[in-house]
C-alpha cells in the first residue's frame, strides 16, 4: 500500500507517519511506500518501507506528492480557522484551490485513490445549544469553515465522477494537541490543558459552562485510520462523516486536568476575549452521529482517559521541543 | 443605479437587461448605467442610459464588468449542466472560478454591492419522492449542481465578511426558453412546448408522470429583480433563497400545450433517454418555500398563463431567429 500525508508535517499528519512506521501496515495491509508533504519538507520516522519527504504549496501540488501507484492519500493540508479568517486569499488558496489541487492529482491515476478528507465542525453553525444530526446542512460562520464545506462538495463530486474514493470527517476540535498554542481559533481548548501541564499560565476566553465538541488526538487518528481503510460501498453519493465525538464543558476539562494533575488549574486565567468567542461560539455544541457509529467509527474516550492520554503520548516532547 | 449583469448574453440575461431598459429604473430607482458582460459582448437594448458591452471569460473578469460605483451585479454567468458534466474543468472554472473573480471584483469596491446569484435546485437530490424544506441540506449528484453549491457557501461567506451583499436564488428549471435546445440536461422541459408551437417534432425522454419543479421566465425575471432591491437584513447568514416554483408533472405541460394549442402534443415522441433521466431524476420534485414567501418572493404562474406567456414574450422571436 502506497499512501500520502498531505500536511504530513502538522500535528496529526505527524502523529499519522509514526503510527503507520511503528506498524508497518494500515488495515492489514503492509505499508510499501510513504509520501510526506508540506509546506516544508516534513520530518521522516524511522520505519521499515521507504518514506520520501517533500515541501511546497499545495495548490501547485507537484506530481511526486500523489505520484502513480497511490492507493490512500490522507489530505490534511489546511490553513487553520483564525488564520484564514485573517487572510482570505490565502485560506482560499490553500482550504479550496489545494483540494482542487489534490482532485486534479488523483484524476491522473489509473486507479482512483482513497482520499481521508479533514473536514471540521467549524463548517456548522448553531452554537451552544445546538446538537446536529447527521443530515444538518453547513452554513459556516467562518471562512475556514465555508472553505472546508466547499471542499466537500468538490470531493463527493470527485468521488461520483470516480476520480478519487472520499471520506470526508468533519472532526472535532481535537484536544489536546501538543507543541505551542497556535492561530486556531479553538487553540485555547488545548492550551488550558498543555501550559499547566507544564507548569505554565494560560487565558481561558471563555466562560466555564461554555459547550464544545472534542475528540483525542487518539481517537482522531483511529478515525482517519478506519476512513482509509473501510468498505465506502455503504457511504452512496454522502462522503462526509461527523465522528463520534463528546460534547464537553470547558468546567469538565479544567475538572479532568485537575483529577490528573491536583491544583494545575490555578495556572488558568478567565480572561474573556470576544473576538476568540464569536468565533468558536458559532460552532454546535454537539452532534448526533448515528451514521459514523453504523459505520464502525469508534467512540471516543472519556475526558480523564484523553488528559491521561496527552501526558502519556505528548506531554515529554512538547517540553522537550519548547525548552 | 449602476447595474451590471454578468451572463448579460444569455437567455435571462438578455431578459433582464431588456427588462431594465424598458422601465429605465429598478425597484423604484433610476438606472445610471448598465454593464452586460458574457463570453462574447451581448447584444445592447435601446435604453436612455448608457449601456456598455464587453465580452471574457469570467474567470478572469476584465475591472471593467464591474466597475467603480457598482450598485448591483446579477451573476448569471455560469456552464450549464449537462456540459459541466461533460468537462469538469470548464465547469469548476466558469461556475467556481468566475464566482471567485466576482468576489474579488466586489472587493474592490468602496461599497458592497448586492449579488444576485443563479443557483440552481440541481445542487440537491432527494429525486422524484423528495419535496424539500428550507433547511434541506444540498448533496448535489452532478457536478454543475456541486459548484453552485460552493458558490453559494462563497458567497455567504464573502458577505459575512462585507465584500458584498448576496442573495443567491435556487432557481427551478425555467421553461419555455426561447431559442433552440441547449446542453442543458434540462432542455426537454421546454422543448416540449416550443418545439410543438414551432410546427416541430421533439423527443420526450422521460416518462409523463415524471415530476418536475418548474418556474417561468416571467417569474425568474421577478425574483431577480426582487432579489436586487429587497431589504437582506432579515436573511442573517443564510443567503440561499428557494425561490416558490412549482411543482408539476410532464403530463401536466404537455397537456397545458395542447389547452392553449389543440392536437400541439401530437409532435412529441416518447423516446426514453436513460443518460438524461439519471441527471434530472436526481432533482427533487418541489419544495416548500415558506422562507421565500415570507420574504416578498411572488409566488409562479399556473401552467396554462406560462405556456401562454411563452406565446406572448418568445414565440415569433423563436421562429426568426431559427428560420
Amino acid at each position: 500500500m502506497n499512501i500520502t500525508i498531505l500536511g504530513g508535517g502538522g500535528f496529526l499528519g505527524q502523529k499519522l507517519a509514526a503510527r503507520l512506521a511503528a506498524d508497518g501496515a494500515l488495515g492489514g495491509t503492509p505499508v510499501s511506500s510513504l509520501t510526506l508533504f508540506d509546506l516544508h519538507a516534513p520530518p521522516v520516522p524511522k520505519a521499515a518501507f521507504p518514506i520520501h519527504t517533500l515541501g511546497g504549496d499545495v495548490a501547485a501540488l507537484p506530481d511526486a506528492a500523489i505520484p502513480a501507484g497511490t492507493d490512500v492519500v490522507f489530505h490534511l493540508a489546511a490553513v487553520v480557522s483564525a488564520a484564514a479568517e485573517a487572510d482570505y486569499d490565502l485560506g482560499r488558496r490553500v482550504n479550496v484551490r489545494g483540494t482542487d489541487a489534490v482532485i486534479d492529482a488523483c484524476r491522473k491515476l489509473a486507479k482512483p485513490p482513497r482520499v481521508v478528507f479533514t473536514s471540521s465542525i467549524a463548517s456548522f453553525s448553531g452554537g451552544q445549544t445546538a446538537i446536529l444530526g447527521d443530515q444538518a446542512r453547513q452554513l459556516p460562520a467562518n471562512s475556514y469553515g465555508a472553505q472546508k464545506a466547499a471542499a466537500e462538495l468538490f470531493l463527493l463530486d470527485a468521488t461520483r465522477r470516480g476520480f478519487l474514493d472520499a471520506v470526508c470527517l468533519r472532526l472535532p476540535t481535537v484536544i489536546v494537541r501538543p507543541g505551542r498554542p497556535n492561530k486556531a481559533a479553538s487553540s485555547f481548548f488545548s492550551s488550558i490543558v498543555r501550559e499547566p501541564l507544564l507548569g505554565l499560565a494560560t487565558d481561558l476566553p471563555v466562560a466555564d459552562d461554555f459547550k464544545v465538541w472534542v475528540s483525542s488526538p487518539r481517537s482522531a487518528l483511529g478515525w482517519l485510520m478506519h476512513a482509509a481503510t473501510m468498505d465506502t460501498a455503504a457511504l452512496g453519493l454522502d462522503r462526509s462523516i461527523n465522528p463520534p465525538g463528546i460534547s464537553v464543558t470547558v468546567g469538565a476539562i479544567v475538572a479532568a486536568l485537575d483529577q490528573v494533575r491536583q491544583g494545575a488549574s490555578t495556572l488558568i486565567n478567565r480572561a474573556p476575549d470576544p473576538a476568540i468567542e464569536a468565533i468558536v461560539a458559532g460552532w454546535p455544541a454537539g452532534f448526533e452521529t448515528d451514521r459514523a457509529r453504523g459505520l464502525g467509527f469508534a467512540p471516543n474516550e472519556d475526558l480523564v482517559t484523553l488528559v491521561r492520554s496527552f501526558v502519556a503520548d505528548d506531554l515529554e516532547a512538547t517540553r522537550a521541543e519548547r525548552g
